[in-house]
């Protein structure tokens, strides 16, 4: 069966996160029900990553499969765009939607993905739903000190929220960045790693965040890493400052 | 008494645009209230610009007279600041507040007012709260060439909504500009002038959008211009598209 690619938006409060469940607006089963529509078949929907609840992106990848109407070589790809458009609700918007080569996986094909969080040391209004109000001002060079021996490949079990989730916890880190985006205070952290577990990114954060305000050395992020315990790490910092920025192939 | 000066945000969606009206929830009316709280005095809100329901700002600046405390020269104004943002709807931030040289107005004395007006070409999820979706794209060439012919100073009663606001409908505008913000269709309007009548930016961006689909000529702008009848330019664009992004003293 042909497979097609899609590039999404989302604004993720209004959603109990990317994965279905059953009950709970999700964004993967808006998806799928609006393809369902579109297409009149059931249609699975494979997201390159699984955002957690009020987690938003840019860029999310997903994979779905469609046999071609009898007669047709294709599916029509930008009246179906249209179509989807029209169908999800506002929070949701296909950017992209083409045919990909065979075999073609949103998840395993993925190598890179990148995200960024979002903060506001000022006090903001336009940006409250994606941008995380910190106060006081933390302090950035400690924050980049720290964020730096992070880069390369770890075991970042310390980071990752569900035990259960798998047994392999080895990510490789390409990029662990914060950038002044403004004068007053707009800031934001980009990340880029082959692969991200449970609750890692917004772990590291609330980490980072705490080094930050001087509540932690920056040597901590070194010993975090070896120590293999959640509860020694910082808080998650909130999910409506995570945004899925990019994901590579 | 001494006059203070501040920088304010908001998202306009849930208030009933700037000015004070009786049993609905506008910005001046909750600036008002935060101050009359904080400084336990009724306390008037001068803003410089009315801004429409719905319309937002970045940066409006308003003033306010405050009686000094009794043994002090002068309010604190970080505190100040810190308080009206902790008593203040989520939708308003005070971004800056300062004291003010006497005499100083926010409305008479401002020199030039800056908007932006947003829109998005494409599907967007993320930023639909404050850009407009405008589809088919329309000919950014066009309504530059539009634009062009509104600079300088002119008479723009063709674009005023309230017949009654004032006599002078003459406005002189310094820039007005499209640009592309990115390859998806990202785009803003961005135009400065001395001052805005009620309504007229979003009037002349549904004008300057039915040119940009061909629905008018190029020439139509200068010909509206001397029409003075509201009713011969286009459509007022959506309120949640434009930003008061800067008032100039």
């Amino acid at each position: 069966m042909p497979v097609y690619r899609m590039t999404i938006e989302y604004d993720g409060a209004p959603f109990s996160g990317w994965q279905i469940q059953p009950g709970r607006p999700t964004v993967q089963g808006a998806l799928e029900e609006a393809l369902a529509t579109a297409l009149r078949a059931p249609t699975d929907v494979v997201g390159a990553g699984r955002t957690d609840a009020g987690v938003h992106a840019r860029g999310q990848v997903a994979h779905f499969l469609v046999d071609t109407p009898p007669g047709e070589a294709h599916i029509d790809t930008h009246r179906l765009l249209a179509s989807l458009n029209g169908l999800l609700p506002d929070a949701i918007a296909v950017r992209m939607l083409a045919a990909a080569p065979d075999g073609f996986h949103a998840r395993y094909d993925a190598r890179l993905r990148r995200y960024r969080y979002y903060i506001a040391t000022g006090f903001r209004a336009l940006d409250r739903h994606m941008r995380v109000h910190i106060r006081p001002e933390p302090d950035f060079a400690r924050m980049q000190a720290a964020a730096d021996t992070l880069l390369g490949e770890h075991d970042f079990d310390t980071f990752c929220l569900t035990q259960s989730e798998t047994k392999n916890r080895v990510c490789t880190l390409h990029e662990a960045r914060w950038t002044r985006e403004s004068d007053d205070g707009d800031a934001c952290f980009e990340i880029t790693g082959n692969r991200f577990l449970h609750g890692m990114v917004r772990a590291l954060v609330g980490t980072l965040l705490e080094i930050g305000h001087g509540k932690r050395p920056v040597e901590d992020m070194v010993r975090l890493l070896i120590r293999k315990d959640r509860r020694a790490a910082g808080p998650s910092a909130p999910a409506h400052g995570l945004v899925l920025e990019e994901v590579v192939y």
